[in-house]
C-alpha cells in the first residue's frame, strides 16, 4: 500500500477560463482568468486533481512544491505546509512585494503560499480517496449532510465584454430589474433559494434599490450584499438601516477589522466576511471586537480541506456563523468545496456559488444544482474525472495568449472601455 | 471496499486495572480503576480498539451507542456525534444529574458523552487503518513528527495500598527527596526530559521545596506543577512567586475561569489547565480573560482525534500554547494519544503520561519510552494488538468485584485509611 502512495509526478497546467463581464468595485471580471489544475500521479498509477488560482505569483510557488513532492506519501498533507515554507522562499522576503489589498482582503505571502497548497492538499486527497476507493468527505471524517446548499450569485453586468471573450445569452444586468430577472433565471433553472447580490458597483441607493427589488420578487428568501469593502462606516451604516430585516447578511461593507467593528456596534445585521478575516492570524482580534459575525471560509485561501475544517471549529467554539466563499473557479474546486461542507457541523448558511457563470471546465461532466443543492459524491476522491482534451484546449489558450490574461486584474480589463479607469480609492461611497 | 467498512458488532469490556496509591488533592487512586474497552469488528473482519473510562455512567451511555453502530460504515466518525445525542438521551435531562466537578473539569452530559464518542472514534480509526493499510496518523493528514515527546509524571504516594491491590516497589514519596528520587528513576528508565509533580496534596510550601529541589537536581529541565485547583488565588499567587523562573508552567492553581484569570492578571508564570477548559464552550470566555496560557489537550473528553486535532488548530489561531493530559489508561490511549499529537503542528510541551504507573495493559506489546519519547507507529491502524488474554482476565476483575472498585472515587479510597475524610473543599489552601 504505502509505495502505492507514493508520488511519482506531479502536473502543472495553466489555463484560462472564460469569465463573463461581471462587475465589481475594482472593475469587470476579463474574458479569461488564470486558473492552475494540479494534477499527483501515485506510483500505483492513480491521479489526483486540484485547482487553484493561476496568476504567474501563484505559478512561482506551485513549481518548486511540484518538484518537491515526489517520492513522498498523498497521505502526507499536514506536511504540505512546512514543505511549502521550506521550498517556496523566505515568505518574509516576499511578503513586502505582495499587494495591500484585493477582493479576498489583505494578500501576504503566507497566503499566497496557502492558497498553492490547497490545490496539492486536494489532488493528493483525490487520489488517496481514488486508491482507497473513497470519497473524500470520507477522508475527512465522514460527511454529516447529503447534500449541500448554495447561494445565487448576483451580479451586475454587461451584455459582452467590450473587447470580445466568449458571448452569452444573460444579457446586461445594470438595475433592479435586471438584477431580479437574472436572480429568476438563476432560479429556475438551479432551484437556488437565496440570493446574494455583488455590490460595491453602483451607488449605495442603485443597490438597496436593488435589494428591495429581489425582497419583493422572493419574499422571504434569504439575501446578501457583498460590496468588497467599498463603503465608509457611515455608508454601511446606513444602508444596514435601510435593509435591516430584509438582509441575511451583510458582507465586508467596509475595509478591515476597524471599521467592521464600528459598523458592527452600530446595526443588528450580521456582518459576514472574506477579506476582514481571512487567515487564522486575523481571527483573534476581529473575534475579540466582534467585528464579524459570519466567516466565509474558502479552502483556496484557508490552506485546503483539513485547515477548512479547522476554522469551522474555530467558528463554532467562538459561535460565529459559517458560510463558505465562491469565486472563478472550476468543477474540481466545486467538487472540493461540497466535499469539506458535507463534513462541518456548523455549515450555517447556504455557500456562495460563481459555477453557474462557469460554462467551461476541465471535467467530463458538470456538476449540476437541484433545488438550489449539490449532492454529496460517494464516488471514489473528489467523484470527478479531468477532461484531458478540454485541459489541453484551455492550456492552449494560455499558451496563446498575449500575456494579457495571465493575471486577472479587473481594472485593467475596465480599462478597456473606460480608458481613465482605476482601483477606485476605498471608501468608494 | 464499502461493504468492508460496515460495522457488523460492537464489543464493549468494562476492566479494571490496576493503579498504585497516587496522591492528588481529592484523596489517593484506588488499586483499580475502571476503563472500558470498545471493539468495532468490520463486514471485511476487522477489529478496531478504543479505550475510554469504564464508570457506570459512561458504560450506561456507551451500550446504546455500540447498539447503534452495526450498519454504519467505520469512515463515518463525524457523525458519531449526531448518533450520540439521538441515541444517549436527553442531555438536558443529565446535565442536571452530573457531578459539578472534579480533577477534570465540570463534568456535563455533553462531556461524558463526547467521553464515550472517543472512545469509538478511535477504535473506527483503528479498523479503518488496519483495512486500508495506514497508520491512524495518515487518516488524520499525516504525522508532521516521528516521535512525540513525554513529561514524567512525578507523584506524592504511599509504599502501597491500604486495603490490599497489587504491589510495586516505588516505595513511597512524600517529601522532596521522595519526589526527586521518584524523578531519578523514571528518568533513567524512560528518559524523560521533564517533570510535573501533582500537587494540591501537602501545603503549598512543602510542594514549593519539592519543585525546588526538582530543580537543583536536574537544572534547567522543564518543572510543571499541578494542585487540581486546590488553591486560593492568593495562594497562588505566593506560588507563583516563589516559583517563577522554575516552573514551565503552573497548572489549574486555582478552580474556574475567574480565579484563574485573577492568577493570570498577577503573575507572568504562564498557567495551564485541563479544568478550566475542557470544551469547546469555555474555551472562548478563558480565552478572552487570557485566564489559561497552555490548553492540555485530551482526546478522550474532547471528543476524539479530530477534535483533539480542532483545538490544536483554535489554541494555534489565538496564540495558546498547547500540551497533552494524561489520566490512568492502558496502551490503547496511548497509541491514540501518540498519533494526535504526531499530527499538530503546534504541540508546545512534552505530553503528559501516566503509562509508567499501569503495570497492566491489554495490549501485547507495551510502549517504551525512549529519551521520554515515543516513536509514531506506522504500522496499520494504532499499531496495537489486543491480548485477549489479559483483556479477559482484566475483564474478569470486573465482573468480580463487588462494586467498590467500578467507580473511581479516590476520595472513597482515601477514607479505607482516613475513615473521616471528605473531599476537601476548595480552595483547599
Amino acid at each position: 500500500m504505502h509505495t502505492a502512495l507514493t508520488i511519482d509526478d506531479v502536473r502543472l497546467t495553466p489555463v484560462l477560463i472564460a469569465d463573463p463581464p461581471l462587475l465589481n468595485t475594482q472593475g469587470v471580471h476579463q474574458p479569461y482568468t488564470p486558473r492552475l489544475i494540479v494534477e499527483v500521479v501515485t506510483h500505483g498509477g492513480v491521479t489526483g486533481v486540484g485547482e487553484t488560482y493561476g496568476d504567474a505569483k501563484y505559478l512561482e510557488l506551485a513549481h518548486p512544491l511540484a518538484e518537491a513532492l515526489p517520492g513522498r506519501s498523498i497521505t502526507d498533507v499536514n506536511g504540505l505546509f512546512g514543505l511549502a515554507e521550506q521550498v517556496c522562499g523566505d515568505s518574509r522576503a516576499a511578503e513586502d512585494s505582495v499587494d495591500a489589498g484585493g477582493l479576498r482582503g489583505v494578500q501576504t505571502a503566507d497566503k499566497l503560499r496557502l492558497s498553492v497548497v490547497s490545490g496539492f492538499e486536494v489532488a493528493c486527497l483525490d487520489a488517496l480517496g481514488k486508491t482507497l476507493g473513497l470519497p473524500v468527505h470520507a477522508l475527512l471524517g465522514g460527511k454529516v449532510r447529503d447534500a449541500v446548499d448554495y447561494s445565487a450569485y448576483l451580479f451586475y453586468r454587461w451584455a459582452e465584454h467590450p473587447a470580445g471573450g466568449e458571448k452569452d445569452d444573460w444579457g446586461a444586468a445594470l438595475d433592479p430589474a435586471g438584477i431580479v430577472a437574472q436572480a429568476r433565471r438563476l432560479a429556475d433553472a438551479y432551484g437556488f433559494g437565496s440570493f446574494k447580490l455583488k455590490g460595491g458597483v453602483l451607488e449605495p441607493d442603485r443597490e438597496i434599490a436593488a435589494i428591495r427589488a429581489l425582497a419583493d420578487a422572493f419574499p422571504g428568501r434569504p439575501l446578501r450584499l457583498d460590496p468588497n469593502g467599498a463603503w465608509s462606516v457611515e455608508t454601511s451604516l446606513y444602508v444596514a438601516g435601510q435593509l435591516g430585516g430584509v438582509l441575511e447578511y451583510l458582507e465586508d461593507p467596509a475595509g478591515g477589522t476597524d471599521r467592521m467593528a464600528e459598523v458592527s456596534a452600530g446595526t443588528d445585521v450580521p456582518l459576514a466576511t472574506n477579506m476582514c478575516v481571512t487567515t487564522f492570524a486575523e481571527i483573534a482580534e476581529a473575534f475579540a471586537r466582534d467585528a464579524v459575525q459570519v466567516v466565509l471560509c474558502d479552502h483556496h485561501y484557508w490552506g485546503g480541506l483539513h485547515r477548512t475544517r479547522e476554522l469551522a471549529a474555530v467558528c463554532r467554539a467562538f459561535g460565529v456563523g459559517l458560510s463558505m466563499h465562491s469565486n472563478t473557479h472550476l468543477g474540481i474546486s466545486l467538487a472540493a468545496m461540497t466535499h469539506v461542507a458535507a463534513t462541518v457541523p456548523n455549515l450555517d448558511y447556504a455557500c456562495d456559488s460563481h459555477y453557474p457563470w462557469q460554462t467551461e471546465d476541465v471535467i467530463t461532466r458538470r456538476h449540476e444544482f437541484r433545488d438550489g443543492r449539490l449532492a454529496v459524491s460517494d464516488a471514489p476522491g473528489l467523484g470527478v474525472e479531468l477532461d484531458h482534451g478540454r485541459l489541453a484546449a484551455l492550456h492552449r489558450r494560455w499558451l496563446d495568449d498575449d500575456g494579457s490574461m495571465r493575471e486577472r486584474d479587473d481594472a485593467a480589463a475596465m480599462r478597456r472601455s473606460d480608458p481613465g479607469w482605476t482601483t477606485p480609492a476605498t471608501p468608494r461611497w
